[in-house]
This record gives structure tokens, sequence and C-alpha cells, in this order.
């Protein structure tokens, strides 16, 4: 467990107010091993994606969709709702839910057993804020710098295993499944297997603290970093309606900046196909056996159809288990197709391994040729015991050259402890609203 | 009661297969009074929107979609699905339903009782055929030039006050439903009010006969005719499967004609607000008050919106009455607002009218300037009964003049019969697979 500090007198713990970054994926995230071919160009301005729970009747899907890894903005609303007419608000909200619908804004509905294995059932609008949260263009200019050079630290953490495996030491001995992930981690630094291609779609979340006016990190997401593909539909919902109501509200859909995550995300796993060569191939998704943010994903594959003519596949770990096969020269096959990508959507809590088959699915995937989405060493350099040892001094120098890299790193960092150390603990306990208590695995949520 | 002869042999009455063509709004539909001013060209040919209800698993909500005014596609259809491998035909499946939830190819699930009310809850696929079905090219030409006359028939019917009451006057005796709709049709004759803009929506509904090969039509709807929006988006995602499926399956996506449905909708009615020359009215839809069909509708709206940027508002005929006020210069208002054009997606049924209120709301909007579409003399010339009157020998001969025009419809002219007719009833007991039951009003289903 890791206890994030926090002094946003604005953001209470139970309204997770956090501003997801959908961070770009460049030269180190997806690279080969020589590093002298970089796909992504570096330190370019990103994109982003930010989704609010808001206050539209979605209370309780709000709180599914924290759990499936949720997204929420922070920030105060640019419109204080109270002082709008109530009958233009529900007209906002009418026509917000239509054009969810219409425009494909959805999840499963929980209340509706078959939606989260069949698509088209049981749908229904997306958890969505109204309208935009206002955000300083400065901190946002800092959060898209931020994204390369975070990437940059997770390819060569991850590169390093055995900083990997020192760190996380104290954690495998209390932790089952971290432990359960350093040994694959363990057996693959046996086997002296390189990850010549790497694949990393990260989101980086923030918290804009009120008393330093700081942009602060709360977490990186290395695995199946989710919303890529409605964070951008809600950006064009909010545009469509300050088109409409921007008048009444003293608001400009051109003040709404692009967002393209959907495309970028799409286009990286493009890339990573292509790199694979093998014309053939398929990119698999590793999917939950339910899962309600199933259209975010269909959003993300339709378009690597669409664009880049590349075929996915859905399979749960346990598919993969049965149908897996590894060939002696490292391919990977499901239900005999050629998988060139895994993009993992699932994998990422103790839930999604019932049983040893999905292990040992995850084993076959990790000793394969495909390119993980992510790695083993990508997930592990995620998780907030590595992201509290990058805190300590000194550690960063030892993956990064840059001083100026370093500083803009250092700058977002907010305090990180573990549980172990009993003076933070004492003070926690005295003074909680002052802290975030988080999980140290992926997943969302805090722990309250 | 009509009786509709039908001698298709590979359609059975149960599986209600009719071919659904989306008439072409123009000059006789939407003119002025003196026909000066053609506001669409005439005769041209018109796309069309085929819906089939498929094998996908939506059999119980087809059955809503035929109570709601529902159009199924007839046909064999192109490819046999008996011989494609089952694999293949559920990725197909899976594409389609996928497909529909991020395109709004949606209806409202009646599983769930807010979905009836309420955008954004309770979605569900709407009732999709797999594939496009095989439809002769000479008949689809055929469909599309008698739209325009058919239109235009409609228009010189709806301008025949006498012969519309008088072909009514025995059915007013047995059909409350219809008697209340001429004594509105009655008083407006009385107040001697000329529409000076009429607008019709319509669809023509077709069978193919199998014995003939002629295209024969079924009915003529010129009330709520359903389906431009979606139909539109069928024409879509199966064009995006041929693109995808279509090696495997020996189909070209090329050759699916094209569908401008919902653009053409929204133009009529867009040109139907502009005549009406204020530019603060807005377009009011006539809904029901629980509609699971609303997206179809939604549809219309947005592009009428996007496209013409004219606003709609939704009310049921309670609330018109409840809302609505006529002023001394016929300016129709509901909640204060100007209403330049109805459009009737309610109001064809019986249970439409559970009480009083609702009569008077179609009273008040018929005496109103706003344009009605359609206006109730519209509606009336749509009837089952008016079709069977067309049908006799020297009828239409005293709408149109053209030879040729009056030729090409009545080879359309499927045998209609009057239940009154006791040789033909006494023909369809002995032989009840030659024909087809309708009921005299509007809202689909046949009677078996």
């Amino acid at each position: 467990m890791g206890v994030g500090h926090s002094s946003l007198s604005s953001c209470s713990v139970d309204s997770l107010c956090i501003i997801a970054f959908t961070a770009q994926p460049k030269t180190s995230s997806f690279s080969n091993s020589n590093r002298q071919k970089p796909l992504f160009p570096t330190k370019k301005h990103s994109p982003f994606a930010v989704l609010k729970i808001g206050t539209l009747n979605c209370a309780r899907v709000a709180g599914e969709m924290e759990i499936g890894k949720g997204i929420a903005a922070a920030g105060k609303p640019i419109v204080d709702l109270h002082g709008i007419d109530d009958g233009l608000i529900q007209k906002i909200v009418y026509d917000a839910l239509v054009w969810s619908s219409l425009h494909g804004l959805l999840v499963g509905d929980r209340n509706d057993q078959r939606s989260g294995k069949l698509p088209g059932v049981g749908m229904v609008h997306a958890p969505i804020a109204l309208l935009p949260t206002s955000f300083p263009e400065s901190h946002w200019k800092q959060a898209c710098e931020l994204a390369p050079i975070f990437n940059e630290l997770i390819d060569r953490v991850s590169l390093d295993g055995k900083f990997l495996q020192d760190s996380l030491a104290r954690t495998k001995k209390v932790d089952a499944f971290t432990s359960r992930l350093l040994d694959i981690h363990s057996k693959i630094l046996e086997m002296n297997k390189k990850e010549e291609i790497r694949l990393g779609l990260h989101r980086s979340d923030y918290m804009l603290d009120e008393k330093t006016k700081l942009l602060l990190q709360i977490e990186f997401n290395t695995i199946s970093s989710s919303f890529a593909g409605l964070g951008c539909l809600v950006t064009d919902l909010h545009r469509t309606l300050l088109d409409d109501y921007g008048e009444d509200l003293g608001l400009d859909s051109k003040r709404i900046p692009g967002n393209t995550a959907t495309g970028q995300f799409a286009e990286a796993l493009a890339k990573a196909w292509t790199e694979y060569n093998n014309p053939r191939a398929v990119a698999m998704i590793v999917v939950q056996t339910e899962e309600r943010n199933m259209y975010d994903q269909h959003w993300l594959c339709t378009v690597l159809k669409e664009r880049y003519n590349v075929r996915t596949i859905r399979k749960t770990l346990a598919e993969i288990d049965s149908e897996g096969q590894l060939l002696p020269d490292g391919t990977f096959l499901v239900g005999g197709q050629a998988v060139a990508v895994v993009y993992f959507r699932a994998g990422y809590a103790p839930t999604d391994y019932p049983s040893e088959s999905e292990w040992r699915a995850r084993l076959l995937m990790e000793q394969s040729s495909a390119i993980k989405c992510p790695s083993i060493s990508y997930h592990l350099a995620g998780t907030k015991k590595i992201q509290q040892e990058l805190a300590k001094p000194n550690v960063l120098e030892k993956f990064l050259e840059s001083k100026e890299d370093i500083a803009k790193l250092r700058k977002c960092f907010a305090g990180l402890w573990s549980l172990v150390d009993s003076d933070i603990t004492k003070k926690a306990i005295e003074k909680p609203e002052l802290f975030v208590m988080k999980p140290q695995r992926e997943g969302g949520g805090s722990i309250s």
C-alpha cells in the first residue's frame, strides 16, 4: 500500500477528482532495443482526454467505472450550475443523453446481466460531466510536456530488471499478486529474453493542488489505461453542447482543446503491428470475462481496422490458456491465428486470475515474440511502489540524463509514503483529510 | 378492414415481408396552394430505406417494432446463411452488434421500463437484417419512379374534401377513430381553411410478387412514416460488413444502393420551416408518451439541427393540449414558443387518444397556421379505404392527368377488397394463404 499526500481542499477523497491525461506513446515507450529508430517524436505536446464523473443520473454507474479503472476530472466547473435556469439545464441534459446514444458514448448497464458479455444489449450512456471543467492552460501544457518524459522513464526502468526485483522485494512478501508478477518477470530474466519492440499506452493522472497551485501526479498507469475511446467523444459532446448553448452559458466551444487520444492509441497499436511484420497476424485484446466498458475498447478496434486495416480478436486469459500455442520461433498462436500485438484490458487485478489457467496464459504470452502492451516489465514499472522508489533522492538520475527533465518530473511528484513508515502513518491517522490511501495495484479507486 | 390479396409464396403473413421505400417529398407533397413554386423536383429517382427483421437475437424486439409501425424487407437473401461457416456468421453478427452500438442504430429495450421515456437508458441494437437482401434493380427504379406520382396523387386527393368524406362515410359508421378524424376534417372544411403549405413525409410499402414478378403496393403511409433515420444506418452497416466480409461471402459492397432518407426528410422539414418564415419558431415532434423507436426520430432532429439549424421540441398530444395556444392570426404557441412545423410521430392510433384532451390538441393544431405533417386531409388520404377507392375503375383519372402516370400506378395495385364483399370474403376463408388481412388504420401489423 502507498499513501499519497493530498492537500487539495477542493477535492475530497470520495469524489476522487483526478485529471486524466492520455500520455502520448513515444520513442521510449515504443522502440526497438537499440533505440536507433524512434517511432514517435519525443517531447511533443500531447492531447489529453478528460472525463469527469458528473452529476447526471449516473451515480451508480460512476461507482462501477471507478472499479473498472475509471477517471474523474478535477477542478471547479467553469459554470456554476446553481446559477442557471433549471429548464435550460434539463434541455442540456436531454441533448447530452441523445448525443451520447447516437454517437456511441456508451457503457454496459450493470442492471442488465448480459451487458458485460455481449455488445448491443443493455446499453446506457457513459457517466459524463455535462459541461467541460476549467483547467489552466499552463498546467495542461506542463502535463503534455511531462508525458514523453514519463514514457522514457518507464521504458528505462523496465529495462533494469534488478531494480524492479529489488524495489519490489518487500512487496513480494506481503502481496501474493505482485509476487506472481515478479515470478514471471524472473523467468523472463532467466531466459535472458529481450523485448525488442516495446509498446506502452499510458495514462498519467494528476491533481491540481489548490494551495501550491502545482500539478501533482497521482499515478501513472502502464496497463489497461482506459477511456481513450470515450474520452474523445466527451470532447466532441462538450463542443456540440457549447455550440448550441454556449451563448446562454457564456462559454466558447472553441476554447475546448483538441483530443485525438483514440487515433493516437490506434496509431501506436498499428505501428507495433507493422513492426511485427506479419500481415496475417492479428492484434489481440485481452479482456475480462465481463466488461461493461467494452465500447471504449470497441472504438479503438474500430479505428484500428478502419484506418490501418488491422484486425483484432478478443480473448479472456482463460481462453488464451486453452487456445494459445507457443511455436519454437516464438510466434504466438491463438486458435491457430498468429498474434502480433497483445493489448491488455485485463490482467491488472488479482480477480482477473481466478485459477492457474490465467497465470499460465500470462506467462505463455510473455515468453512469446508477440509485442505485449504492456510487457511484464512495463506492468511492474507502473506499480505504486516503483513510483515511490523513483521519488527518492538520486533515483531518477539513474535512469535519465537530462537535468531539466528530472527537474520537471520532480516538480509534479506528490508526497508518496509506504504504510511501513510509522511517522507518516501516525500523521495520516491524525489528519486523514490530508492524505489519499491508494492500493498498490491497478484498477482505480482509493481506500477510505 | 380491408383484405389485401397476396400470392407471395415466399413470404408468409407472419413474417410480414414488406419492402419499405422512403418516398421522396416533392412538389405535390410540399407545395404552396397554387402549385407555382415546386420545392422538390418531380419524378426524380428517390433512394430508399430497407430494413429487414432479421434472424439476429431480436425476435422479441421485431414483434415490438411491428406494433410501432415496423418495416420488414422482402425477398430471398443474397446469401444462403446455411451454407456459410458458423464461425464466420458469428463474427459478422458480433461486428454488426458493435457497429450498431457505436453508430446509434438503436431502439429502447422494452425490458427496461425507462427506455421509452428517457434517451440514453435501456438501449438495445435495432432489429436488423445481418446482410442486405437482393432486389431487382428494375423494380427498385420502378418504386423510385412511383414515389413522386403517389405523392402527387395523395396531394390531389387531400384537396378533394368531398371525395374523402364520401369515400369514408361507411367507415365512419363502424370505426370510431376514423369518425373522429372525419369530424376534425369536417370542421376544417366548414372553416373553409386552406393549407397553403403542405408537407408529406411518406413511405410506400411493396411486396415483390413471386408468380407475376410484379412490384405490388401494400400500403402508402402518410403519417408517422418511420425508419428514415435508422434505415440509412442499416445501409451503412451493410456496406461496412461487406467491405470486411464481402470476399468471403462473394458480395460486393459497391452494389448496395445509396440511401439518403434521413437527409431528405430533414431537408423537407427544413424547407417547410423556411417557408413558414418565422426564424424564432421551432419544429414540434408529436410523440407518444412511450416511444422505443425514439433514436430514429432523434437522428432526424440531429440532422435538422446540424444542417439547417432548426430546433425541435418533443411534445405528447396531452402536453400540447395543456401548453398549446392558438393566436387570432393562426400562430400556434406551445409553452409560449411559436411552432412552424408539426411533425406527427404519434396520433395515428386510437390508443394515442386516451381522452378528449388529445383530440382537442389535434383539432387545435389543425386550426392553426402551423404546417402539419400530415394535415388531417393527408392523414385521411392515406387510409386503406381510400387506397381501395383509388383502385376502382376511373377514379385515378379524377386526380391525375397523365395517362402514363396512371398506368404506372395501376400496375403496382394489388387486389384490395372490403370485408363487405361477400364473394371475396368466402374466397378468403377457403384459401386464407392467398390473402393478407390489414387493419384500416396505421400502425403496422396484419390480422391473422
